[in-house]
């Protein structure tokens, strides 16, 4: 494994201080205070309910809604690097409130996260279901990366549509489904946007809350005063930076990457008729990984500054564990599907075919992510 | 493409006469007479029913079986290469004759190959089963190769049986199953050991018939007496032995190789949910790859004679096309079984779960024979 993209090791390299992780505090708390002004002039609309925005294109609340979708995604992107900041260099901040506010910090974009994600993840189930009905007709949806095989299908096929769907776009795009596919494809729609709207109520009812509102207040505080350790401002940032490094590169060590290496190694749905409830333990140490990953990026932002190369390494890592993460969750989704009382077994049937789509997509991303981490760094000095 | 892998195209190489496919003709023929004396001997059984044989270990019939399962496989394998070789070296052979046996041939092998296809079905399907459930209890039967994860799946397992089933040894296998996994099995071990009865008895029909007797005279004639035409004996093979080999290079460069080549492109299963009833049009070509690349090795074995030497990159392209079309049946089967009324939701989502892990399959082995395809030749003069 490279270990040398990181200028922490660099010997050449000047001490990086304090004052960059206090500048890198600052700029990310005013860019939160910007985030929720501009998702209060908005309307507080955390993105709106999930059919009305993304089947039909009509997003409902004219532009504010698409703008506070904006809007709550910069929040989460904000919280999430003061969170990992305060983590990755805690020795040189007040403790206290380092400790205090984490958590609220982790809380806050763990709940403006799930509407999104419940949204990503029945687009990339409906976009599989296309694809393996060899449909060439697929949602246009924004916001999701295309999946392989997905945009090459070359075959137009009918089958009979499966009662008044919701909304017309959803039965154009049913009629090119079997019946089996369709059900299935309404059975998520139904449980996915329910889930959507749950969240969607519960990041609008976190945001109102004094909960929120106190962790506004120390936002507030932090874009104009951070809150260094006496010693922090002429401190060294770079060991800390490298001991991220050192925790996502143990991480990394300890995943199956030889097997992961060998294409079609069949791992990933290996336990995919176990029938313990929780099939996919060895899920769990990529999703660890891709958090260390996550952390060590924005250890580097910290001390690069708005000069931060980008590492196309490091990125490509990055995209292929989110495709691990999204997969695994949207086969969960589909398995959970399944077990819905009194469905048809064709539904069924379709359902534990896309399961194992997931799973192989799983399987895939970790193959992805095994080619780019072996990559030569580029673009690093 | 190398195409450097036959004597027929080293112009160093000297001329191969129509002695040369007298004699392989003459050796097949006996052998196939050995065969059939063989399978007399053993009581004429082509294999015994499936469960009885492979489930429990215990062949019913005593060795008597065992060796009648051998003779069968001999009979398939000299009437397969009689009648390639009076295909590929046609213009040296008497047209008559040789158009009259062909089809004989062609029905022979066809007959005989039926039931030990619906056994290897069962036991792959059955295999993947096991694997899909993290199971370590694997059935421990011959004749099919393993399968990649299977082996080392650590997790055992249990949950509830199915009801009482034929056998203990299914019994014990099933204990390790989610009740989805076990009835999916039954099924499938319903279906598939009730189509190999019915190839056991067709195959039985099919010897003891006088179609087989004119068959088996017709063979008892060439092992004495080749009827080639007058200008054979001195005729050049390598033309006809080159000609099957570029029918199988053309064959290969129309295959979409460089997808092939490209690890988990998910294009063997994006017709998985397809409303079309036969809905894999895309796994023809690679038959049809699999039979010219038999023409070729029986070509070459024609040329060499006994000093045939071993082409481990034909060998391995030949093992990724019987894995691509094993993989293709069983899918097709799961699918199949899948569409059997009334069956339960846990049944069909576990079928969709293995069909969908048998397409994988499909996908894994075109990746296989790309990679064995484009190796450099090794092991040939």
């Amino acid at each position: 494994m490279a270990q040398q993209h990181l200028d922490p090791t660099d010997p050449t390299a000047g001490v990086v201080s304090g004052d960059a992780l206090a500048g890198y505090l600052r700029a990310q708390a005013t860019e939160f205070l910007r985030a929720l002004r501009l998702h209060r002039e908005t309307g507080g609309d955390v993105g709106g309910p999930a059919r009305t925005k993304s089947r039909t294109g009509d997003n409902g609340n004219g532009n504010g809604s698409e703008a506070s979708v904006d809007a709550a995604r910069a929040l989460r992107r904000s919280a999430r690097r003061i969170s990992a900041s305060l983590h990755t260099f805690r020795p040189l901040l007040d403790a206290d409130w380092s400790e205090a506010i984490r958590p609220e910090l982790a809380w806050l974009s763990g709940t403006l996260a799930m509407e999104h994600a419940y949204a990503a993840r029945l687009e990339r189930l409906l976009l599989a279901l296309h694809r393996l009905s060899g449909a060439t007709v697929l949602p246009s949806q924004p916001g999701v990366a295309g999946m392989p095989g997905g945009a090459s299908a070359g075959q137009q096929s009918s089958a009979g549509d499966t009662g008044p769907p919701a909304h017309p776009a959803a039965a154009q795009e049913r009629g090119n489904l079997t019946v089996g596919a369709a059900k299935a494809g309404a059975l998520l729609e139904r449980q996915l946007t329910l889930a959507r709207t749950r969240a969607h109520s519960t990041a609008l009812q976190a945001l109102g809350s004094s909960r929120f509102h106190a962790v506004a207040d120390s936002i507030a505080v932090l874009a104009s005063e951070v809150p260094l350790t006496p010693a922090a401002a002429t401190a060294d940032l770079r060991p800390q930076a490298r001991a991220a490094e050192e925790r996502l590169t143990d991480a990394v060590a300890a995943l199956p990457l030889v097997t992961a290496g060998s294409p079609y190694n069949a791992e990933a749905l290996i336990h995919g008729l176990s029938p313990d409830p929780a099939p996919h333990p060895q899920d769990a140490p990529w999703h660890q990984v891709r958090l260390l990953l996550r952390l060590h990026r924005y250890a580097r932002e910290v001390l690069h500054g708005d000069d931060a190369p980008v590492d196309v390494r490091l990125l490509a890592a990055g995209q292929s564990l989110n495709r691990h993460r999204d997969a695994s969750e949207a086969a969960a989704a589909a398995a959970q599907a399944a077990r819905t009382p009194r469905i048809a077994p064709a539904t069924a049937y379709a359902l534990g075919v896309l399961h194992a789509d997931q799973r192989h997509e799983v399987e895939a991303a970790r193959f992805a992510f095994q080619q780019s981490w072996q990559m030569e760094t580029v673009g690093t000095p």
